[in-house]
């Protein structure tokens, strides 16, 4: 999860490694579906190693939606479909950088329904709120590598 | 789209036919995706032909999910998911042989949003009402194998 | 529940008579919201006797709310929402007089959460269709008067 | 908004004054409606002035709905229905006292949908979070007769 139209050419960039090392491990790629930002990227980078990838969308058609993504879901719903996103993924990275209120609701709503999340080189203001909601459920990686090394020992 | 623990021997066995030949035609196979009557059936018909089955759950978790479902989207929305199949699917075939009413609620949100329904094997009841709800969107066929031939025209 | 921007005459007439018995009652009037068709009607209805009004709006602002809903909730959900109408109330009026799917979706939604639905003066299609979806659920009247007595035998 | 089973004494003080308030201005108070720390004592605040009192519901029925809200809205979407309780309100006061992941979803939307939010007696930590996500939608109070005065300026 990570920002849209807003996102910095940092956010972009760590989206397009993580999307390909998701792909490289066999894993579903989930987003929120949209054709900018990490959303469109983790796609990319998704797709350059045939991995699989699915959208979320909060739209009501897929005028809004990456060409990468293979298995778009329209939900008509708007930011409402942020929880769909939340109960859909086994394990969610939050690409921190340049991380704008949408994301932020991704993450706290997964803090809600008690799933862990990882946080992709956050910021100190952003972690120390994250921690302070949870404990128990908030994890920080620097890199991509390091957040799917995380992820495989949660398996 | 299809009635659930109340679908009877011949739904299921319509649901299953179709499940195998929408993935024979190498196209996705989207379902309600629980682990009963027609959800059940044509998610397991395309997994007999290697089908990619996507199933969107009512529920908060995977617990009711078809073992047969490859991609399941977890809604937590109870019935209100019903209109998030039908934004989703490009066509909608919906099994009315022993239909319940959250089958006909995923038929009549089809309409509302101006998709094509394709009413299979329709008792006169049902064929009548849905005529007179739109007479442009509603299709009729008797068997699965009718029901491929005509979504091939729609595309 | 009833059609919005196709309502006939005879659809906003039996609206507006049903919204003011509904007040006079001192119950509370619950709609889809619209300024439109039966939405706009049992409102207004309900207003002349100055009842309480809720609406539960499809989109992501007030801009085709009615004026005469005092209590506007806004879902930005489109027809996903129809589900949010049907758990709230706690019995269901369904206009069928020029009823559309929306509508139609209501009525269906409602009988799969084990709701009673009060049909309005409907048509014969309309009548057999929902009675062979449920038996007990399903009843039938002619006049406001009749439904508001109905109502009040339920409660 | 604010946290619900795990709210403070001080959150729920401050919910039960701020509901007064808001009763007493004859303005209506919109909550996440349960039977449970803010969301119990805002709408007991605005019951003791005979306030009117919206509750937003998660579940399917009203059997964790607060006895002090007057009109229930039954949504049957879990923690999804935290964004139309942020797309229903004019303005948000957010109880961070004790604040959760929830309440914190409802902030995050709300600055997603470019809707004003007051933090009511916030920590650093959150006022540094959510000051960073919106300078321009974030304001901050200590008290509920300061947070009332605040909003009577956005008016």
């Amino acid at each position: 999860m990570g920002p849209g139209d807003k996102a910095s050419e940092k956010a972009k960039s760590m989206a397009y490694d993580l999307g390909k090392l998701i792909a490289k491990e066999g894993w579903v790629t989930v987003s929120g579906g949209r054709n900018s930002g990490v959303m469109e990227e983790v796609n990319k980078g998704a797709k350059s190693e045939n991995g699989l990838t699915v959208g979320i969308i909060p739209g009501n058609d897929n005028s809004n939606t990456s060409e990468s993504v293979d298995i778009s879901i329209v939900t008509g719903m708007g930011s409402a479909r942020n929880n769909i996103n939340i109960l859909t993924c086994d394990t969610l990275v939050i690409v921190t950088e340049s991380m704008g209120a949408g994301t932020a609701s991704e993450a706290t709503l997964a803090l809600k329904s008690k799933k862990k999340i990882i946080l992709l080189s956050p910021d100190e203001v952003t972690k120390n709120f994250f921690e302070k909601l949870s404990k128990d459920l908030v994890y920080t990686t620097i890199t991509a590598d390091e957040t799917i090394r995380l992820i495989k020992k949660f398996l």
